[in-house]
């Protein structure tokens, strides 16, 4: 049986949050652990919508967080997904923030995270593919293999000297 | 005048939290969202206690959630220092969760984060160094430039060429 | 000075949740007052976003729910202007939930809240008027000086006999 | 057999709050959300006292919202039924606040839920009778008729000139 | 100037919780140290009640749990003042618990906090005078010397010898 | 068959929490109410950690509140078993809290909690006795026999005659 195929398009979501007090650190800024927990969140609703299943967060790729986001800001993530691997898909969150009565829009940041689908009983699932349809869309699938590459590492389960992908970007010639 | 000088110890942490109902997924299992927050907040009180100021996150290294983490378990997170640049401090996150009424130790998860100093108008300031101690400290102190080497990387602030530290690993010779 | 004029599409936000445990009931279902909750954020940052100011909840119209949204749920909240009156916006909510694991799709609803858009004192000031685009938006825009009478009754601001929009539903022949 | 008879001080709830820092906007007052919310929670035990059962919210009348209450506030809502209907039941809660240090009683307000009774698998059931004491109740028993031909025609399940009670308000002579 | 006088029926309050699952144990049973946070809340403002002002809580006496209390049950707490001294005032709490759909009551608990009137720069105050009016009320009244001499010497500020009324208990005659 | 054995420092446990807006009053310092609930969590973890089983929270001792904790502060818990009875265990908790940017340690506190231990049906079984190691440790396991009949005698299940440890402290000559 082939595997489904869906677009970015089909499971993409915008999710707005309300800087509220408790968000924020004693300079009054959106703590990050509070930021990547709504990240978590919109983008484990994009993997379900994807997977048309349970999905669990396997991995966070690096994250740097630029500009303070100020109490009170309204903050936007969209998360829409780049690639699928066999039981995994990679989720791309963008976020920006604005503090409307100030008239600023403070921020503009992305993450990746990697889900893996679960049935029921939490044992691994195939999940449809992706297909991108923009240029944009194709730019993300195509770093996809070398953002996985990296995660592999990181996580020892690959050799560098093997990530023939990500090798190629210290070629100094 | 010279910097002051602390070591990884000086600022250790320990931080144990109960898995509740909010925190957990359909599966019943710890959400990924939910463990970034609590290390931030643990790591973000050890730049605290190192720098002698307030701290802001500034990135997350990439991080792997493998084994899941029951509603009712016990989370341990424990967040050392390893090294100091000029106005940000690198922090070591390390995860344990157990089950106890269950007898399970479910979990052994690690971290980085990096923290920026600031002082109350949020400018940056410079932090102590770290000085290591311990054999496993001077591992990581050692580790922490290549770490930061691919965070600026990643964060499109260095070549990868340039990265002196980290292109050895990918030599293949 | 002619007043600022802004299209229902400039403010129009859509907010994603997630139903937790402690969002539902002893059925496991959502609780009224969660939804209401979340409403008046999305709605509040809709006005924010057309008055370009603090805005504060004057009132909400009749609100009833129909099937209920089980544990786990993703709740899509989308809210847009109909209409601004002197000092104040009218929103309309559209709420649908989706069990994705379950591939159910669980809920229709809507609501519409009333904000006055104040200064930093607390002051009202003047809102930008809502210019309709769509044959939809017309409809919502032509509707909202009857829904405005009948707050206006409510409140006990008005008298049934001169709510002229109004009073029209009623006569029988 | 007969139904069940029950007066509104059977059931009859006060229920406190104090006004925290999450639960005010950026003016430093509650907001509407926040106080809808614990509307719907003391009106459902109210709901569950008088049915003897779990209750689900099935809709809510018009609010308007006056005066801002301050950040320290203490919020006192009391509920009582109004009106019983085969499986559903009217409260109306009455809202009283007060900033105590500062010596200010900030707030009157009033609302009106109605919820349906249901069995353990969501059924619903039917409910007790209502009977009025006094003369404050014996109002609010007569209105809740008009009240509920008004919800239907809002949820449009009546036609406004089939709405008897609601009508007569209408009529200019 | 003479001090002012209230009865403990002048701050009376009765506050209503709903046990929702973030509240609870594995055990599905409501956590201690949530129910000793209501009784918090809800005595520190009968505290600022009867004082007027801000109150800090500066004890507690002891408290035991006898019967476990139910997800999804309804607790009352019921607070007032018992006796007043120079700056501080002494509250009771009594706590009972339902679950009603089970129809079950099945709870009854009580507590005693103290609490510090201050001003707005945290200085201590004169607090009213408490006058019991029933039975109840004076028993209460009278047996809050014995209470706070119980206090002072487990905080160490007293000696158990001169805790004349405390004494009196412990003769065996 | 014996009853197992072990030392305080097998369950010792150290909790750390941040002082966030909502858990403060209008003075901006740490309720009382939450300290408790985090006191509760910490000695609860360590009681299951000692027992191995679930346990619930049968009584606290008297807590005085001195110092207040402000809004930013690090709170440290460090909580240890004292000595066990038949199914309950002793467990004293010392707070200490500091406010890093400002470079105070503000506070000093302690607390006793009793847990019940119990199986998976809320059934009390038999707990690990407790083997004191240092002195202060010793200490404390001396001192909880006289606690432990001061809560018997608060609770009204022992006669203030009967006490013969605590009886004692009284004796005047």
């Amino acid at each position: 049986m082939s595997r489904k195929i869906k677009t970015p398009k089909d499971s993409f979501i915008s999710m707005t949050e309300l800087v509220l007090p408790n968000d924020t650190n004693t300079l009054n800024n959106l703590m990050g652990g509070r930021l990547m927990h709504w990240m978590d969140i919109v983008s484990a609703i994009v993997g379900q919508k994807h997977c048309e299943s349970v999905v669990v967060t396997a991995s966070v790729d690096n994250i740097s967080f630029r500009t303070p986001i100020q109490l009170g800001s309204v903050v936007t993530l969209r998360a829409r997904v780049t690639r699928a691997f066999n039981s995994s898909v990679e989720i791309r969150i963008d976020v920006e923030a604005e503090n409307i009565p100030e008239g600023v829009k403070v921020e503009s940041n992305s993450a990746y995270f990697t889900f893996v689908a679960v049935d029921k009983n939490g044992n691994t699932i195939t999940v449809p593919e992706v297909v991108p349809e923009t240029a944009e869309e194709m730019e993300l699938y195509n770093g996809a293999l070398r953002r996985r590459q990296l995660r592999l590492i990181l996580a020892g389960r690959m050799k560098p000297q093997d990530a023939t992908e990500l090798k190629s970007l210290f070629e100094t010639k």
